[in-house]
């Protein structure tokens, strides 16, 4: 993306932009702010997220962003990975990670509103696919991917390091 | 990785090294021999593949691997992207996509060995996590990845675009 995309939800306006620097204690509250997230973030100390940002925006493959809403306070935040890949007769995949939205603004449409941003702008990146994961805790969330038109065709393997 | 890596594997030496535009029509053959790839694979045209080679050649995010047998034939691939990300204090997690390994050489040790040295690979690189997604339909592979240390804790969500 090149500058700011709005989606339109329930008749108020959102913003989705490219994420900066100053967006970084917004964006990491808002990993807090989430029932898997809460024991494995700190926001006591920004150095290791401010690092971990940097890496991101120097990449031409990653997409971090900011939602804004009518006022303009950072209330969701997603990041795409743009795959090149040899299977498929060389095509490339979109993959989402970190979706996070405040929870007074769940269940309004703005998730699937930022989806369906999220699905245009890997399409105008001329990708094939675009997959994530999910915790298998996260029923809630499997309905709703369900529901935009995605399937649960693969096990997602994770190993900590 | 800066080199070549060795596999040992059942008494045979096998090299892992970053793959080349010359290994690319091994490499698609390995895509083709695969139950699932067979029918979306061409090798009659690589100029796809090439495309992508080079789109995967140039992001330094990207390393794909070919594995050569003592022979020196390519025997197995596979991609490894390394993705930086907020989540878990600013960790870093590696992605394995496109395992492929000449149907000969299955069932000897030599999955088990590659997986082992991307593991390492993806330490090497500073990741906190490593994670792949299967499709359900290969059960053989879940034993596989179940009996390596991963656990099938997400769920694997595509949707083709």
């Amino acid at each position: 993306m090149t500058g700011v995309d709005e989606l339109h939800v329930a008749g108020a306006t959102y913003r989705v932009r490219r994420a900066t620097q100053e967006d970084l204690a917004e964006i990491v509250g808002l990993l807090l702010d989430d029932e898997l997230g809460s024991g494995r973030e700190s926001a006591d100390d920004l150095g290791p997220y401010r690092e971990a940002f940097a890496a991101i925006d120097a990449d031409p493959a990653q997409l971090l962003v900011a939602v804004e809403d009518p006022a303009g306070l950072v209330v969701a935040t997603s990041q795409l990975t743009f795959i090149p890949g040899l299977a498929r007769r060389g095509a490339w995949r979109a993959q989402i990670e970190a979706v996070r939205l405040a929870a007074a603004h769940r269940s309004r449409g703005l998730g699937a509103a930022l989806f369906a941003w999220a699905i245009d702008e890997s399409r105008r990146r001329g990708c094939a696919l675009i997959q994530l994961t999910t915790d298998k805790k996260r029923t809630d969330a499997h309905r709703f991917y369900d529901r935009l038109g995605f399937t649960a065709s693969h096990e997602g393997y994770k190993m900590m390091l």
